[in-house]
């Protein structure tokens, strides 16, 4: 396959944004990662993310985003907000930050801008359990013309899980090789390690693997320790 | 004039949200306000928009983003770079901050969504001497459907002064009882009071000013005192 030049990935440290890494480095030369450092409550994302760039040998930049909690309301920031199952009165989950994505996708242009990178990957996914609207291909695709206005910079948002079951973005992930970097990755919702196993996040990723007939590197590398 | 519901203001402190906060007051019977504090080196804006909000009598929300020092690179928000009247390789001063009205205007969105407001109004002009891209009508218009499409929630953002020369907005100003406040306004880049009077900011304020056949509030009032 011949290698673009360079891409900016959207590193949470999570298993998507994990799989989207290792897809881009089978397709561009040069790649940065970026991880937003926003107050979430499971902290551990982010030390999952530096983890997961050093095994893809790749920098990993880290932007502190304080205004979160400052806007207020949600349960990933706030601790007095306990992770529900239940949906809000708008039909969203009470883990719905507003805008979240937007905010991470801008900033993550204008730092591509400075680094003049033109593709920015995210793992974001329309068939995500949650119904984030943020995470729908319409609004990327809005989002994508905005920052190129913006900026007045060509950016090229991709998101190679856009239209993926959880399974099938699993057995995307075992094709390009992320599996083993997956044993770092963090999904838990409650930001423990071991993860919890229950809250909505943690099931749908049991359920993914379960489907795709994979076994959950994370799982098999706690059971290896214990 | 039958007046709408509620607004919120992008109040930067600047002579142009200071107007567009009276033209709102003029057509809505809810007016909220919100300041954004982004470690930009004039941090005498932040007072002035704090005493402008107090004069209005409409509440004012602080929300810090400490995440451009982190992206780096511009003139803004570090203090070694000097503020200076060149342009840059891209043609654009290095006071551009990449980005920078696309993230306040999601960061207002995030807000306004959780006030159940629909209508933010922000003083950005594509006649500005500047040029800034994140200032014109079609970025407006493109970031105006990403957020709403990534909140699902129908936003509409009004830029009473996009079209209007700098003396026009003044007279605007005027006409919608904002030249009191505008006593209190801050433009000056290099963040000094009373203001430089050299720098581009201020040089472009002195001049709507004169050609609008209005004393500047600020000037008279820094006259009073001496």
């Amino acid at each position: 396959m011949n290698k673009s030049d360079k891409a900016l990935i959207v590193l949470s440290g999570g298993q998507d944004s994990t799989t989207c890494l290792y897809w881009a480095k089978q397709r561009y030369s040069t790649i940065e990662t970026i991880t937003f450092d926003y107050g979430q409550r499971h902290r551990i994302e982010i030390e999952s993310a530096k983890k997961i760039a050093a095994l893809a040998n790749v920098p990993n930049k880290l932007i502190p985003i304080d205004s979160f909690h400052a806007l207020g309301g949600n349960s990933l920031t706030e601790d007095a907000i306990p992770v529900k199952n239940e949906t809000l009165n708008n039909g969203l989950p009470n883990t719905f930050v507003p805008g979240r994505n937007l905010i991470f996708l801008t900033f993550a242009a204008a730092y591509a801008y400075q680094k003049n990178i033109h593709d920015i990957i995210t793992g974001v996914c329309e068939t995500d359990y949650s119904g984030y609207p943020d995470c729908r291909f319409n609004t990327i695709e809005a989002l994508e013309t905005s920052i190129s206005l913006g900026m007045e910079f060509k950016f090229k948002i991709i998101t190679p899980l856009m239209f993926l079951s959880k399974a099938d973005s699993i057995l995307l992930a075992k094709e390009v090789g992320a599996l083993e970097a997956m044993a770092f990755s963090h999904t838990c919702y409650n930001g423990v390690f071991p993860p919890c196993q229950t809250c909505p996040a943690c099931t749908i990723r049991a359920t993914g693997f379960r489907v795709a007939g994979i076994k959950d590197p994370l799982i098999a590398r706690i059971e290896q320790k214990n």
